[in-house]
């Protein structure tokens, strides 16, 4: 933090449409955790796992539903939903970094790519022939932007990233594999956010998509010809087989893996480490990961489930 | 595409020693789906998952089996596996970039390297001391090749690609891990293709090895010491662990784990999530991969099987 | 191996405090497996899948325990530990390169950053501003540590890391995504090993730390405000969800999933492909791995798996 930042209670309460509680020149000037907090820190209550937290917090503002007043008796801002509000309010805490060069010198941007005068790209980051990058992207350092990959404005592109490697496109030939020319690009809309080390395959033929406001975790693969719709969410080391095409508003957890050529309908939610082989035609919560176990109980019940056709034709008589 | 490149479907029925039907100079330009083919596009049906589309296409030309030629009526080519004859058309179509240097001025590369003359190396890709890599390959961006990495002819790496890191090689020593030395290499055996951002440890006392014609694709994890068999493929954010033995022309399909310590035989085929933990001795498909429900029927499910062997103790009185 | 070393059995096993068996004055002069290893070579044997190994090998000396003398008969080093015994000595044969600079030129190292004058960074590594390293660690090439990571001392890490990225972060605003600024950092501590290509997320308020001896394999991802308790070690291709503290001295195996929010005692197990989303509060093995068995029978015990509630109550009558 360059600069201490301060701000009142009244003033975020005017400034975010809150209902406030306790006096209205409590003053914060940083963003804590309800546990570690301080009287000059601004915390919040979303998850009910915190409570014994609360309970303790030397927070001097906290922001929380309206339910929590009656256990919290602090000076406090009042949200239906604490997190989205702290979200907001955090942003006024995060310092600009001005003066900078956009593109560091040590970045390797090829001559003929169109990228935004308000683009950053970080230091030791590949951009290649045909590139093209909005306004305002943040690209950090050690990425790969294959040639004619195409990013939307305001895109948020971690490190070690690499977009529009070939897809693996085999054939088959006898006895040996031959290598499917992969001619499509991606496309990456606005918004969206690419977590480090993920990896997006340029299209067989066509481009890879994501719509605007797709946000993928760390170690996320997607596979070449790979439709993602707008606002999806996928958590880390999620693997996406090729062609398939997701919904818009879904949510996949992490370490799942989502088959190839099939169709997810908008508004579904993957649990963790499920596989998704077979289209989902409705909105909805669908899973198959499971919950880990003493050893000894589970190697027992993984051994009838190894034979469980057996045992229960055997039961049915 | 530099140059708009045009062929008959007299020449590629001629070329490709393929059966034609229809007008004989129908032309065609580039490549498309059968979805989004246009006139003078070339397209293929290879999966019936499209048949709607091969029904309603506008391309030039589809190559097909000859049990479709009832179904389709337009010009096509008869091949008994359209997608490999498709493959090889497809090359004609993609343009050769020349001119550029092939050793990108931006890529890291030790003097004492062994670096073929038509081997070409991507902008910020790091070749450590003794690293050789053979005729025609092609190394994107970014890749890290450590000491003493020997890369064979016509291998591509893709971006983000880390070969020869220290295997994960460590002692417990009464109450602290040590680290123990890591001193084979990696060896790539030709026309091997790394997928972006997978990593290859080098070996703790021989070379980890991929035969020829290995294929990877993106996020794949090889541990020190494995040995993948000629031809075999391995799909996306698979992981394989130390020290075990992978056969030739094997499958293995994405986000599956192989253990340690264990050989699989030839031509085994392991479906998608799928843990393998114990040698697999003959050729075969072999699977551990759970296939996701609606979230409450798998819960109920899952809760049965987390006490199965009672349940079923119980039922057997 | 710039010269070639030379001990003979008496050194070794005064050096180490180690029995032997043999002729004092046998030589060896590398390191090899039982299976390769010449008269001149030193192996070991830990592992009894190895066993026809060590009847056949040639080496010079072979590290082993007092049970096994009866069946090996060659000259040797005795340990209750031969694969520790082994690291250890191997480390003698292991060569330090000397004369190299420590931070390769092509390395992008912000100028407001604290790096210990014995530490070495890789080619095409960025560490940005801020960041400070301790004595002796070793950044491989092409990785990136973002603003104001700290390293302590004697780690070691892989090339394609990527340290300090935002965790990920959302609330959802009515129909969009928003960004919760992530202002903590990450601490690693002193000795850790971080494999190639894995991401470690920097905290949203507070840091992501790993305590001392920490070992990380390839391509883990650790979500934001993360814990995880010195000496504990995680396999391959492990993903671990935000604000999770996992205890000291665990063992993790490859490809587990960690759920967010959760605490994992000190000393838990956890085996291969796991999936843990609640609290462990006891040491010990746990476990949710499916293994791998014919692809036939796995589905129809998978078809009964996915209807076993309505199964077993139908049975229950």
């Amino acid at each position: 933090m360059i600069e201490n930042k301060s701000f009142t209670l009244q003033e975020l309460a005017t400034q975010f449409s809150l209902e406030l509680r306790g006096e209205p020149q409590t003053k914060v000037v940083h963003l804590a955790t309800l546990k570690n907090a301080t009287a000059d820190a601004l915390s919040f209550f979303a998850n009910p796992a915190y409570l014994n937290d609360l309970n303790v917090t030397q927070a001097g503002i906290v922001i929380l539903q309206a339910k929590d007043l009656e256990t919290y008796h602090g000076a406090c801002l009042i949200s239906a939903d604490p997190y989205l509000a702290y979200a907001k309010i955090a942003k006024l805490f995060t310092c600009v970094q001005s003066g900078k060069p956009l593109i560091h010198p040590r970045a390797i941007v090829a001559p003929d790519t169109d990228i935004h005068a308000t683009a950053s790209i970080g230091a030791g980051t590949v951009v290649e022939a045909g590139v093209s990058i909005g306004a305002d992207c943040r690209i950090g350092a050690n990425v790969t932007l294959c040639q004619g990959v195409q990013i939307g404005q305001r895109v948020i592109i971690h490190p070690g990233v690499v977009i529009g490697a070939d897809g693996f496109g085999l054939a088959f030939d006898q006895d040996h594999w031959i290598k499917v020319p992969q001619l499509g690009s991606v496309r990456i809309g606005d918004d969206c956010e690419i977590g480090a080390n993920s990896t997006i395959d340029r299209g067989a033929l066509e481009d890879t998509v994501l719509e605007v406001d797709v946000r993928l975790d760390n170690l996320v693969q997607v596979a070449h010809n790979v439709h993602i719709g707008a606002h999806t969410a996928i958590a880390g080391c999620v693997g996406i087989a090729g062609s398939t095409r997701i919904g818009s508003y879904c949510m996949i957890a992490g370490a799942s893996g989502i088959g190839g050529h099939i169709e997810i309908a908008d508004k579904v939610t993957i649990t963790a480490m499920s596989m998704v082989t077979q289209s989902i035609k409705e909105a909805g919560h669908y899973g198959s990961g499971v919950e880990a176990q003493p050893h000894t109980e589970w190697r027992r019940n993984l051994a009838r489930l190894r034979r469980l056709d057996k045992t229960i034709r055997k039961l049915r008589g």
